[in-house]
């Protein structure tokens, strides 16, 4: 996704404290002091724009969302919707999810979204995708027992890829979609990219993988 | 598959007992016996009209073949190409994939192949899925460690529900391809029905599993 640099972003992610949270390291295995209750937490990684999560927010006002976003001219964006809708159970995060394991404390999480996320599709770079051994541990670290880490994406060879990391890592895979817009689930909500995709007749992908102990 | 019924099929079949086992029962354990030497045991569940397992026959000459179909006016069609083929390392079993621990001792199989099963699309009908976790277990049974299931279909609510079902059943996959002839492998063998898909442009996918204790 190529986005314009918005040299002002910077300051209006600071400026604002109460969503995009200033020190979350400090939030590791306090999150529920930060939304001031005890709810499952729910966590996308790539969070982008900000439609996906600021919909699954209002939608699931039991859950609370984090959502984490490393590019601050996308983030502010993801922003803005916060601003103007008043969510009071999403936060965000402007960092690299590869950090995940300093924001949340074991088994502090409940569940994980991956939306299209960079496929990274050469091989010397399979390390940098989210579905490699490396980032699972990370997931399996903070996630709770039974919880789901669920992954959404147009890019089939990614999907294949993902499908084989997960399972070889121990991971169940449920709830597998090889066409999710063909079989119109009425819970899934979609990301700005996958509406465009979609609208375009191209596949999306789905699955959600169990982390059990 | 709609198929002419052959009343002279089981006669043929008989009649040719170095082919079409007769008593596939007294096999089990001592296939090494049947072909006359030890090799990896390949077997082909619902071999159908045979092209498959007649190729991968010819082409691996160093593996042991086994199809098994229940059709009579079926399994006669895989008979003819092997009869005109002269294939030493290939066998065939008339009779119901349900049998397949009476056919094989525990260990005996290295790989076994699913080839367009019936998906038996209605959830009333889950267990006779040939990927069911009552078959996973017959599978896992006569597999060794490290054993192979290989799944080809062109149905997608079976494929997903297939991929689901290995890795409940606590397999890992692999080899995943969602789109098997785009990707032109040029080790694919195609069934007859695989070939009238691809060719009408339907996608066909594949997967792995292994049998690892």
């Amino acid at each position: 996704m190529r986005v314009r640099h918005k040299p002002w972003a910077k300051g209006k992610l600071e400026a604002h404290p109460k969503i995009v949270v200033p020190n979350p390291k400090l939030c590791s295995g306090e999150w529920y002091e930060v939304f001031g209750r005890e709810a499952p937490l729910h966590v996308e990684i790539g969070t982008g724009k900000g439609q996906f999560i600021t919909e699954m927010a209002k939608r699931h006002p039991e859950f609370d969302f984090v959502g984490i976003e490393l590019n601050e001219s996308i983030i502010v964006t993801a922003l803005d919707k916060c601003i103007e809708a008043e969510i009071p159970n999403l936060r965000l995060i402007h960092a690299d999810a590869h950090l995940l394991t300093d924001f949340f404390a074991e088994n502090e999480v409940d569940y994980i979204y991956l939306n299209f996320c960079d496929p990274w599709p050469k091989n010397k770079h399979e390390k940098r995708r989210l579905t490699y051994a490396s980032f699972l541990a990370q997931y399996e670290y903070v996630l709770k027992d039974e919880g789901i880490i669920q992954l959404k994406t147009d890019n089939q060879g990614f999907f294949e890829y993902s499908l084989e990391s997960l399972s070889s890592y121990g991971l169940k895979l449920k709830d597998i979609s090889l066409d999710l817009h063909q079989a119109h689930d009425p819970k899934n909500v979609p990301t700005e990219y996958e509406e465009k995709f979609a609208e375009k007749g191209q596949r999306i992908y789905r699955c959600r993988a169990v982390c059990s102990e």
